[in-house]
């Protein structure tokens, strides 16, 4: 998305992070309903002059905010399908259990609602999506998951899964909270317990 | 939670209902930020004086909206532990993926911040989290699944499944979306892929 602004004054990196940051952490806590350019520079600590040099509206300057923080998960391919899965997992745990989590969740519910970012947000979304079954189509390719392997079983279970474990860790009561295993080993544990539906599957058929 | 409020004059089911429907509807579409007992009554076509009678605040209202109309999965006990886990699936598709889903999305994002109902919110996401462990614990001292079998991965897998297939089924690309099976079915062939692992895992060992 091009952004018309005056030229001839270059973009301050670290004003840009800061108002980046300030973007994404005031649209997670408060939502669209509450999202201002004015906050977002009060929380920034960033004039205002500054974001209005930058974006015309303020779903540029969310769109481009959310499109800088947020990852992607288009980019994985480690050579394997378990190690590509396992990024897989790792990632969505990232998205939704870090920093940016609560932004991440509120832009799955309230995206279609904000001109201007419902259809950028749609395009990522199914970029994402196509991403993510490539790695299950390259794993069939190259012979590393049975041909049979359903592809939106295995993605709902790994990218759901993760999801769920980063949402709801939190709720748990303390004394299940307490024995979850660290995160870094999750997702390959999880990933691991996964792929056994799919080998043994081969072996039933 | 107890209401204190006039007592003599009966409520009438139906302003309760249109009242919870519409407490719903307007936390769903716009959450905590812009929820108030006016505009429940004016999307409910009710006067102001029907809610005022019934509470005391708008976080009573909606937590007993809520409470009314979002289910709870804590009573499933169908004699099987697959015949459970069916019902738990649909349960959550139903959930996050029915009329309510988007409230139900937020209650999990913002119910911490809502004075009142954060508490109430806790406990209920606890009882339904130990509801579905109870579940699998139940398949397992049944001898129906494997005593090794990881309750935590297993729900993670089932309900985040069932969690991502409800709210990513809308923003997939157009071709993978006609192809996805109808949602009666997929609580089923969802459960028995992810079974698969369980049993699987027992034959390794």
């Amino acid at each position: 998305m091009a952004t018309a602004r005056p030229s001839g004054r270059p973009r301050d990196p670290d004003v840009d992070r800061k108002l980046a940051e300030a973007a994404v952490a005031l649209f997670g806590e408060q939502g669209w309903a509450s999202f201002t350019i004015e906050a977002v520079c009060r929380r920034a600590e960033v004039g205002k002059a500054s974001a209005y040099l930058r974006w015309n509206s303020k779903e540029e300057l969310l769109t481009e905010a959310l499109t800088t923080r947020l990852g992607s998960i288009s980019d994985v391919d480690t050579g394997s399908v378990r190690g590509d899965l396992v990024q897989l997992v790792w990632q969505m745990t990232e998205l939704y259990g870090g920093e940016n989590g609560r932004a991440a969740l509120r832009l799955l519910m309230e995206a279609e609602n904000i001109p201007g970012l419902a259809e950028r947000y749609t395009e990522l979304a199914q970029a994402q999506i196509m991403a993510a079954r490539a790695i299950v189509l390259r794993g069939k390719h190259r012979g590393e998951l049975p041909e049979g392997t359903s592809v939106t079983y295995l993605l709902d279970a790994l990218c759901g899964g993760a999801m769920n474990h980063a949402l709801t860790t939190r709720l748990a009561p303390p004394e299940l909270r307490d024995s979850a295993p660290p995160a870094a080993d999750y997702a390959e544990r999880f990933v691991d317990f996964v792929l056994t539906s799919v080998f043994s599957r081969e072996g039933a058929a």
